[in-house]
């Protein structure tokens, strides 16, 4: 007698992520799957990424459940940029990735940025295929996000840290932040930032750079 | 022949949402459930309601993925609050609140507000037999909100400006959020509000007063 065991829907997501990743290694390109809720900055830090990384080639997945706007404020760089629209799914998967991997030239790329649906919960569960995951937590969402939030901090290699400007005017630990982050996950490369004046970026931007040497 | 189509996920969630309300027009409570993307304010507003409420009686069924630090913050004010953890889950559904009908004292409230999990996309969709959905946005997280993410302002009565105290430090345009809301829904009522200063506060209480009495 055989017994089959029907496929769940991870798996079959992990297995297309797979194939997104043999592509992506094929073509030698470190990819970035950016997460974080709504708002928290995720175009902001490519935006500042993109004007402060010279010599390196950049290029960007969209993803947004409706509109065009991230990938408008992307394209105006000049860099190759995709959108994708979810039409509703709270979360990019493998598949989505699939159908766009010939919209953009992995070849001639050295790191391709796909930034997920802002959502703290359900993009952390579907690989698409990512070399590393990166999550912002804007400082403005406070201080309970970690232990509230576990996954995405658990499955992230870096935490940046965003909008640290309003640091004054807000009611924030950040030491307790970091503690409750490190404490999920004691790998976490943590950073803070302010993509409006762009304190802590060069320091987000080597890291990056030497990740995608290292590949 | 008889054809019979397999329910929906979402009509069996339906089914239950409406055996909810049952209950709470039996009891006649009125329930709200209130939504926003992590991180937005939900159980500040609350805080706030609560201290600013006299002679409503309220009570409050939290969810969130993992934890109990809001239903800490709430019980502070010694009403009645229910945990629900949902494990994974981006969203509360009906059937996870038909769960805790009987750890709350319907017939003993005016109103119950259900706090579902930070996501400004899930909870939307899922019916749990509210009377009505108020979403509150913090300004922080931006203008472009409304129409990235436009089902949870279609399905909103209210929509809660929150953080207004952070509009000098921000790039922010109030105006265009109004406008973009209104467009999606034009019955939307709109406050503008600070829970670290009590802005706007007493009108959001006696707009709800209001509807709580109307029922």
């Amino acid at each position: 007698m055989k017994v089959k065991v029907v496929t769940k829907i991870l798996e079959a997501n992990d297995r297309i992520a797979l194939e997104n990743r043999k592509a992506f290694d094929k073509a030698d390109v470190f990819v970035v799957n950016l997460m974080s809720a709504p708002g928290a900055g995720k175009t902001s830090l490519l935006e500042r990424t993109l004007s402060g990384s010279s010599g390196l080639k950049i290029g960007v997945i969209e993803g947004d459940i409706a509109g065009s706007d991230d990938a408008e404020r992307i394209e105006k760089f000049g860099v190759p940029v995709v959108q994708i629209n979810t039409g509703g799914a709270c979360h990019l998967d493998a598949n989505m990735i699939y159908e766009v991997l010939n919209d953009i030239p992995l070849d001639r790329l050295d790191i391709v940025f796909i930034e997920n649906v802002g959502n703290l919960v359900c993009p952390a569960e579907f690989k698409v295929g990512e070399d590393i995951k990166v999550m912002l937590l804007s400082i403005a969402e406070g201080h309970d996000k970690p232990l509230k939030y576990p996954l995405m901090f658990q499955e992230s290699s870096a935490l940046i840290l965003n909008k640290m400007d309003l640091a004054p005017y807000i009611d924030v630990d950040i030491q307790k932040i970091k503690k409750d982050s490190l404490s999920l996950n004691p790998k976490l490369k943590i950073f803070e930032v302010s993509c409006k004046t762009g304190e802590g970026i060069p320091e987000w931007i080597s890291w990056l750079r030497e990740k995608a040497q290292k590949k």
